[in-house]
């Protein structure tokens, strides 16, 4: 596996890959790396001839008082769990390579960016949608992959490549769990051995919506207030968001529609970790 | 010479070129083509194997009191003028192929968007960063020519290129003149017969200006001045800006340094018609 930091050395690289007819698929990941990233990685070297991971903590994507500064970091083994799943090339650049000095360009997606999580974190997508289009110049990928898990970043992230003809196509991978449901996430570091307990409550709220709606509700408010009800049981988790959305478009729905997919995603505080899930269910 | 209207059939053909190793030119352009472009087409010839010029009036650079509906077009004569001058392919695609229903993703460049041309046009630069863009991703272009006349415009797209690592080089090119001294614009269309003996005063206070500083004046202020005693002598024209600024950051300058490039920019409004001109003046 081949290490590069440079971006004219990526962007020589990947040029060489693309007159070879080279398939590139490419996964962005802020390192520190879980199963969840691996499952993407062994997904997009099904897709692609040569997989590039890219490890890269973004700071345009926290907002000041976020976790920039804390966020977990270990490059070497990142490094060697993206060899073990298959990555032919990790990209890992310094911050000063992708934000340079008189740095001032940012792509906007609008609408989509300004709900759930776009409401907590108001200059969140922006910096992902930025770095996102970096690295696909950089690296100029066929496919990328992307994790449910962070769904309206997945939502955001196909509205763009439509809309700037990108060219690529945009592959979003299922949620890779704990044992007892738990979302992986780097974040989940931050929960102590009472927040790490509690946190399945995420799941479990997840799962009470879907047994709702295939036992036949259709009413978006009844089935969230069923699911406060259960993050707010003793010990209480801080809710940012409970949602009942369109999954592409994300907006907000009131009843649901037999036939239709939609999304249930939500964001909780449990000991001051900010916690994110979703899932995608069918309505029968 | 082919004429493309789809992007999937120019982003095919690209990747085509790319792989057979040709060196791709674009030369974006809003069509109406005149003697400027066809200098702007035949300098990408020279750098480069196939020429692909673009004629696209992009509805998102212009702000809704301005000119789109009624900007002059002539696409009949644009195809022919283009291939006359060495382009290979000419990319013409509709509105609703670039923007289709649902469009939200805009390229922001900040700082040096929001001076000069930008502080009378707010939106213009933002729909020219977010259509050259969308034409680099369609295109794939190794290098790409734009004219000095819009020389804001030539810096705007030189920092997006920098910042989101497109990968390809801007080469500007000089600003073609009628023999009195006017630049060429597809705008000039609009000017009256009287206008069009009036417009020459945007050049000659260009001269006026390379004059002044030539023999030694250093002190903004003062060319500026005397640039608008010309302009504003009888019949009066309409100064929107004067401007001795910084050629890369477009910060405006106080007083001269020896040895530096100083870009002395204008727009200027004659019986209604805005008009736009440039000089990059070196300081002895």
């Amino acid at each position: 596996m081949k290490l590069i930091t440079g971006i004219p050395e990526m962007q020589r690289e990947a040029d060489a890959l693309r007159r070879e007819g080279r398939r590139i698929g490419v996964v962005p990941t802020m390192g520190y790396l879980h199963e969840g990233h691996l499952s993407l990685i062994r997904i997009a070297a099904r897709h692609a001839d040569v997989v590039i991971a890219t490890v890269f903590v973004n700071p345009t994507q926290f907002a000041p008082e976020e976790d920039f500064s804390k966020y977990p970091r270990d490059p070497e083994r990142d490094l060697s769990l993206a060899e073990s799943a298959g990555a032919a090339i990790v990209f890992m650049p310094e911050i000063g390579e992708m934000y340079p000095a008189g740095y001032v360009t940012y792509v906007e997606v609008e609408t989509i960016t300004k709900v759930l999580e776009g409401k907590f974190r108001p200059a969140h997508f922006r910096g992902v949608a930025t770095v996102v289009a970096k690295l696909f110049n950089i690296i100029k990928p066929h496919i990328a992959v992307f994790g449910q898990k962070d769904a309206q970043q997945a939502a955001v992230v196909k509205q763009m490549v439509r809309d700037l003809n990108f060219g690529l196509e945009i592959i979003v991978a299922p949620t890779v769990r704990e044992t007892d449901g738990l979302a992986m996430s780097s974040r989940n570091v931050y929960l102590s051995a009472d927040g790490r307990a509690r946190s399945t409550v995420l799941h479990r709220s997840l799962r009470l919506a879907e047994g709702l709606i295939v036992h036949g509700e259709r009413a978006c408010p009844v089935i969230v207030s069923e699911m406060r009800k259960l993050i707010e049981s003793r010990p209480p988790a801080a809710i940012d968001y409970i949602s009942i959305a369109d999954p592409v478009t994300l907006e907000e729905l009131s009843s649901l529609k037999a036939g239709k997919d939609v999304l249930v995603s939500m964001a909780v505080r449990i000991g001051g970790v900010r916690l994110i899930d979703n899932a995608v269910v069918r309505v029968p």
